[in-house]
């Protein structure tokens, strides 16, 4: 920095809000990204580990699909659509049935709720209360569902929540799987108060469950935990929520995240990577039998964001076709796996616990200062990492599915010397 | 329709959800569009004077706005961005500031709340109320302000706040300009409540207006009102945000619907328009000593929509360095009014009433079916209009501030058939 | 006050919560009760002209009650009977079928919901909801209805309303009888917002009404205003509760005070005077159609005040077996309102406006500061008199029913001479 | 029962409400009652081992408090005293502090929230949040703290919940001692979610426990267990709220049946037994530094129950002078537990449970069925019993702590032949 900037602080700076953040752990302009890497404007690339918090799962302006957008926008296709049928949306669902709901025998029916992955929770509460008539949502410990009123209800952490500047109702908490002490029955709590007309717990309508919680500090849900949750709430007729949100579209391997445990969630919601290239698309998926909504009860000027219908389809095309990219992904989680369990060994000597499924991986600090360090060593060496859990203790790893591995390797090579870099400091 | 199609329903049909509402008005599946046109796969164009409830003030596909994102596509631009500082961002920021914010000398601060409008309703909300600490927002009858929870409290309309499933607090509700019976002072209850602590109106945080309310029905609210509202906010230390969402970005003929009463709100959300291409985004602009956000306290995944800053970067380049557009609106304005008011002469004798400013027009029939009827008739004349009000009573104008003479003069010719076939028959 | 209580506070002051409030206006220590008058520990005499806040409308230990309450509790009757049959409750609900529902032609059912106000308001609301399956209630402006938190959510002083400490729901406010401007006309607001499906008002389970707001300044509602609430309930199909805790009982002449306007609300409150002891009572009244209760869905310790009973049996039947209460009460209504004209003359000159209807009258003055000065001076010279009002304006006159004329007369002189002493004066 | 009264439903049926409960369980009509018998009209008497829900401590119209009742009312005392200070107030409260307070060593400041339980858990309820400016208070499975809007939010049972109408929220539910399968460490689940900010609980202001459960099922609590939660809320500042409305004035032995366990609350409700004769009065006690009323703020107007505080007075001094009446139903204590082993035995065999403590216990039967069979042949030879729990499963004893060892004996020998009687029966 020049004496010169100091004389002028940036746009970003005077005209921009207080409230941003990423922009501040990584304090350049970027210009240019391809595949696994962004470039700032002065050229530098950076190895992203982060693929816009899950939103990039087919790396940077994958060529395949910037191919289907270019010609789609050059040919003047539809962009803006509310709800109205167009040819893009019409692939899109085509593609979408052929490729995911058919394969899996999912019945779903197909709702756009909005470009965001808050409007699909928002649709996906909405619904769940009108079906079951009730209003309790059930959410976990440490769950992340958005930041709009409804979505926030059902969302743990404190600073967030505070945001509301409004009591937030409507929503009870449960522990997620391992929260306690690893000696309690699964669900002891929770059916207890179900089965207990004393218990306080009006009849939830819903519960809404993350696989695997990305904010929250990449807590993975065993099978079997999903599993019992499932049975939980086919035995109290409440409806399952799966906000697959980030960990859907092949994070862990599958399509969907639950599919390892075998369960049929009776709402999904699915936002991020679903267009494939970052544009703002989201899905509401449900069980048609719950498709009791009135024409326009949900609406939402961007649901139709065409361009992203364009990506969406492109991408199913190339990657849901076969079970390819999956089989990548998984293969990848072990080799993940096995060089952060070199890095860190066991916790007991280095304090440091490794979590993940397919390729979202977790290594957790004992604190927030230790994991920011990591993640700022790792930025001054040219790799995005950021950081999550409630008290930011837990270096996330979320790199493009599509990622080489070379760049694999190239990123767990900066982290292990980014983690070894900070060992024994405090944060600066 | 064809036997076949008897047969075979649509894609539509069988996945997407009951919910879907425009398509059902508009049975053809849309292609391709330009300028003010729309074409089905079939080839067959429509003028449109919906334009896209608001979002495509500049016409679809606008050959400037598309030539600036087909050439940052193609260069592999930062697509997806959250909240990072990219250089599309900082030339949206800094044309924004040059075309927007100093020659109205505004000091507003900008926020990127999450690309739809409802995103920036529910951020302002957020900040009204974390700035007072209080938690009551006053919104108007016919309000419309957005699907989630939080805009949802303060929307007025019955069905969709139905779709809630919860009870919506928070909010208390006033007359809108002239929503009594003409006699009735401005603001006489409101001021009253305000004056009387024993009024049961708990102190308001903030009031939510916008100039005219689109979706409650084309309702104008006079200049001298919103500078009552406005004094009444100073007066009683209310934050004043106006949700300029759909009457922005020119739509009025000024680039802000509220600069014609000469009022500077303490908070502006903008969306639809503004990206100019039909892209989901929306910014929440406030008094720079309002923003006391925390760093992340509000987030999304998609407020970094990259290719929606070029686009919005290239309209305010193309639309808002002169005032060439805001002198030709307000041209059209009198045009359309004009037409209008030949059309349905006084209201005594058609029973339609004509209310409108900019190029944001309604005709008031006396029921929906009748409303409905003319947008059905206008349809299969190759016009899409749209109703709005509580009732459907109202059909809409909004066509692109681009439409030619010419197109603007052959939409208010089917407009004026489609009033005169529908006039003494009942809706089929 | 000497040096020795300078030295040693009272027990009240050391021992009893600052909440404390009418004792800080009376600094004495009360001992005894006769008829209209209160005797402190030193034998001085007050002449009551506020009643219990309008539950001692037949004096203080008034002589027919009490032998009837003696010779109960002598007799060891029943003292705590929750909501067993006894003797005592038979007593009481046959002798209010007799003399106050059966002449009035009123099928109302009797319930015991706990014996304050506040208990029974709850159980209003609680049924009203039940019933209708709707959950907002309507109040009005400057209402007072109780202090748990349903009932303080239909209130409408602010400091009250503060004292929850979370934010209150499930109410909407409107315009009292000649709350605006005086030219608006009745219920426009209120029923625009009935009518109006994008109005924002969710339709109303129920109407709470006092028709003398007594806490809220002694405003009088008309009688064709209350029947025309009555007739916009009926239209709209909401229910309406009369809260007549404070001004029932023959407080306005007739036993319920909404005989005059000869409507027939479909819920009723009653508690205060119903005891006639002042022991803690209350009955919630309401169409035997609604009586849609579970055995025990609302319960409490208290409800089966039998002592209770015994003396609202026996008031019953000394002062409603025929209508000379009723008809004495009109008749000192018109001497007070001469006496309160003949003192206060138009307002114009005095400033101070003049309200009230049976035996419940008030005095506006322009300032809470001189009200009070009002009753200090009353008080120092032996008559107990309050204040209301959402600013504490309003001097209110509350005297015993049963007060002789020469009591009235006194009472009046009192006032007059503290009225004339404190003008022009500031408030020490 | 007779043709005649067959032909002509009594009263209670024709005009009482349906809400009606206990009325049910005994069809008779009483009429007098000392010590520890009720009589019916009949003549017939009843043991009573319900003492009013637990408001009859010292019996029926025990005959000291009797005494000074009546010569108070004989003498004119003031009967209805709102919050004024009289004669009767002082030497109560003057009683109180020396007999209560002082002893224990308690500091606490004494309000008059109005005269019921669900008045003062009000009270606290409204203190603590705004002491704290925190809005949700913790409550346990199963607990009951009233039936007003605020204390049915922290109530369990589904029942009483849903007839609210509206939902109850600023509650959060943790497992009362016991609750779960034994196994879990004490406060696991509680101390978690305080302790991670990530959890979803937002910062309690308050947590509120009764030390004894009486209607959630005579679940008791343990002494360590209550440590343990006055430790948590002290290490992470929420207030204790101890609800003694039930178990306290020496049911469990002690006055305050926390003193067991050595605790100090910040805030104690008081009620049922405080006035000693059945006659509503309630108490809000709190350390003096959360006296932050303002003057008035909640107030009412059966605060001032004078003959309530003239009884009150009475008792104090006949009882809590020493600590006889504590020992005696200490002793007592392991006379009924003695007596209900010796009748069910190990549950293992008979399948019912025994809990309790002082004079409170409960038999735990598998269903509510029996429960209420055991009850209905109790009062068929005399003895009144009621039922509590969820499910109604618990038979619930709660004597006069003054009943004589042979009306102990009489009473547990009806019990237990009413369970015999019962065994292998279903409930008709």
């Amino acid at each position: 920095m020049t004496l010169t900037d100091i004389a002028a602080p940036s746009v970003f700076e005077t005209v921009e809000s207080e409230v941003r953040s990423y922009c501040r752990a990584w304090p350049v302009v970027f210009e240019r990204a391809a595949g696994s890497r962004l470039y700032d404007e002065d050229g530098r690339p950076y190895l992203d580990f982060f693929a816009g918090a899950g939103s990039l799962n087919y790396g940077h302006n994958n060529p395949v699909l910037k191919r289907a957008l270019l010609d789609y926008l050059a040919d003047d296709g539809i962009t803006h659509g509310l709800d109205m049928s167009t040819t893009a949306k019409r692939a899109f669902l085509e593609t979408f049935r052929a490729t995911v709901l058919e394969p899996r025998a999912l019945p779903y029916k197909v709702m756009f709720p909005g470009p965001t992955g808050t409007n699909a929770v928002e649709a996906a509460l909405k619904l769940a209360r009108k079906v079951t008539g009730r209003q309790t949502v059930v959410s976990f410990t440490n769950a992340f569902h958005g930041m709009s009123l409804g979505s926030l209800a059902v969302t743990g952490n404190a600073a967030k929540r505070a945001g509301a500047g409004v009591p937030l109702h409507h929503a009870a908490r449960m522990p997620f799987d391992d929260y306690l002490d690893g000696q309690v029955t699964d669900f002891l709590w929770f059916e207890r108060l179900l089965d207990d007309s004393g218990s306080g717990l009006d009849h939830p309508a819903a519960v809404i469950v993350e696989t695997v919680q990305g904010e929250g500090g990449i807590n993975v849900a065993r099978a079997e935990w999903l599993r019992g949750l499932a049975e939980l709430c086919r035995r109290h007729d409440m409806l399952l929520i799966a906000d697959d949100i980030q960990m859907g579209c092949g994070r862990t391997g599958d399509f969907f995240s639950f599919e390892e445990a075998g369960i049929t969630p009776d709402i999904v919601t699915l936002s991020k990577s679903i267009s494939g290239y970052g544009l703002p698309m989201s899905l509401c998926l449900f069980r048609p039998e719950l498709d009791l909504w009135e024409p326009g009860e949900h609406n939402g000027t961007f649901r139709g964001n065409n361009p992203a219908f364009v990506t969406a389809t492109a991408a199913l095309d190339a990657y849901w076709r076969d079970g390819a990219l999956r089989e990548r992904t998984l293969n990848r989680a072990a080799r993940v796996e096995r060089a952060l369990l070199d890095l860190c060994g066991d916790d007991a000597a280095t304090g440091v616990a490794v979590r993940g499924r397919g390729l979202v991986w977790g290594l957790e600090f004992a604190d927030g200062e230790r994991a920011e360090a990591v993640c700022r060593r790792a930025f001054e060496t040219g790799l995005l990492l950021e950081t999550s859990g409630p008290r930011g203790e837990v270096v996330k790893l979320l790199p493009p599915l599509t990622a080489t591995d070379d760049e694999l390797d190239e990123g767990l090579g900066v982290l292990a010397r980014s983690v070894r870099h900070t060992a024994g400091r405090r944060a600066a």
